[in-house]
């Protein structure tokens, strides 16, 4: 992945001295914010990696954990962030660490360049990922160079090339179908995400369980795809109202909470009651769920639990040089069950 | 504030030598945790305070800027955090710096010994504060060590002690007060925060204004005071719904969204609707808002521009040494108008 550049290449590639490259990489030097971006830009450009394998036995430690995220967008709220953040705050405190966090770039390259520059600068001592997918970029990144890291998420049901933490969705998933199934329901519908996703498999593997557990069988017309929005929730829903009476479902199993507001919604537009005509679920347990009409039944996530955990194994990583075991860990949540399920009578017969 | 106490007696009281108390000050001690936070103890506990003002003319600055917030119950979502640390996290980026952020502590004491730590020992270049009200600590305590920092809020109406930006409160209540008598209302009722509350009552202030432009009278009886939570919201919208119908309100206007579920839920819990029967609005346009059945009308606050503008603004005083104008500014919100207002039908005569 890189090529054998020198320092002195990038010094020349940059117009600056050998020793301006120095202490840019060493966060010492006194130049010009214009200079310094330019000299990462040619340190990103020309691939130079300074030796900091060795430089990292010898530098000073920051006591810093770095950390990103990808904002949501403005129509809706990241229902964990503010409980995710203070649980590792309060866990690096107790330590005697803090959290320098940087903002999220959608190009991988730059992204990669930030965690770079982050770390080989000893800004970081190591960092903490989260919404981890099939294709992300920064595990294989981080575990090539050997920069610390530990993960919320992972990369696909049998990963275990880093260690982390995860909710398992599928898990989550089953109860709501267990719960459904008890309240007598037999057609039930999936509102999933698009095949691309990591989180929504897994959850939508909790959807087979579910059916498997009662004897039910799989009907393709019942499994709807699509991004997680409100917008695709309504419409799905809508969809699947209009199906034949014999498998228009009675209860409808979403991904996450926003898909579950949209299923009511379209549930409403037809004059029907979400939770006595049709039982919904979602995933997340936003705060918005307990205030919809009706509530929602919805999982949420130990998160607090998990913040804390990942900062102390990291921590402990980095002062004893070894993973505590499980590496790998998954936690399951919990079901909260509100009026969106209940109220159902199940025709007889 | 300080006494003088020396660096010798901070050693002699956490049982290290000079040199080990000298590096955990400098950030470059290679002790246990225990010791280090011992070591921060006793300089809490005797007041002593390093010559940071001549330090930190010399120290190498950390490009970094500090933030922490108090983190929401866990039945809510802090609305604005995830947009606010973004704006904040870009304009940094833009400028070559980062932001460290470390725990809330509702202790205030220990809050300014973190604020105090971070800067001494060059962790940090300055802060960003928010949530401020009338008895914030860390303002008076960061200008009378000439700590450099910007404030999202003010300590009161004219407060011009310190860079602030914040929003006009008051300006998008009256705007929410001109939207209800414009629709015929002329009996409206406030949900208020406690008399405590600065922010509280710089949105209420936003309330008399639109009763005076309108020419109504103020009712005490319609001016219910309390924290701004659903439970409040449900028990004081119930207790205006049974006032006589001579008084009784045909619009509320709440201080925050959370009051507005309450009102809204009290409303249709005597068979009313929400919109229809009486208007509600809220504060803060939080995502749930528009999720809500029927969507409630709502005041939104300009995070991005927010955040943006204080990191510009500090990091700018950082560089050149003065703060550029306006020091302070205030910001009017906008007023977002949906169903929770709208079909009212004002009865004749």
């Amino acid at each position: 992945m890189f090529k054998s550049v020198t320092l002195k290449e990038v010094a020349a590639e940059a117009g600056v001295s050998y020793q301006t490259v120095s202490k840019v990489i060493n966060n010492k030097a006194n130049v010009s914010p214009e200079t310094e971006k330019r000299i990462w830009q040619v340190i990103a450009d020309l691939n130079y990696t300074p030796n900091y394998r060795g430089r990292s036995l010898r530098r000073q430690r920051s006591n810093t954990i770095g950390y990103t995220w990808e904002p949501s967008p403005p129509e809706q709220t990241n229902p964990i962030l503010d409980s995710f953040l203070h649980s590792m705050f309060r866990a690096a405190e107790e330590k005697g660490y803090y959290m320098l966090c940087f903002p999220f770039h959608a190009d991988d390259a730059r992204m990669l360049q930030v965690y770079q520059q982050l770390y080989n600068t000893g800004r970081v001592d190591g960092f903490i990922l989260s919404r981890l997918n099939y294709d992300e970029s920064s595990v294989p990144y981080l575990l090539e160079n050997k920069i610390p890291f530990v993960g919320f998420g992972r990369l696909d049901d049998h990963d275990q090339s880093f260690p982390y933490m995860d909710v398992d969705g599928g898990n989550g998933i089953a109860q709501a179908m267990d719960h459904l199934v008890s309240l007598g329901h037999r057609k039930i519908a999936a509102l999933a995400w698009p095949e691309n996703s990591r989180v929504g498999n897994n959850r939508l593997e909790g959807y087979f369980t579910g059916l498997a557990t009662a004897g039910l069988r799989r009907n393709p017309n019942l499994i709807m795809r699509g991004e997680g929005t409100l917008e695709v929730g309504f419409e799905a829903t809508s969809h699947l109202l209009n199906l034949p009476e014999e498998i228009r479902p009675t209860a409808i199993v979403c991904m996450n909470d926003m898909m579950a507001i949209g299923a009511m919604q379209a549930i409403r537009s037809v004059g029907l009651q979400p939770g006595r005509d049709i039982g919904v679920t979602g995933f997340d347990d936003s705060p918005t769920a307990r205030y919809l009409n009706p509530p929602l039944t919805s999982i949420s996530q130990p998160i607090p639990t998990i913040g804390e955990n990942l900062m102390k194994r990291l921590i402990d990583y980095l002062e004893t040089g070894t993973y505590q075991e499980p590496r790998c860990e998954l936690i399951a949540p919990k079901l909260e069950i509100r009026e969106s399920t209940m109220g159902y009578v199940p025709a007889k017969g």
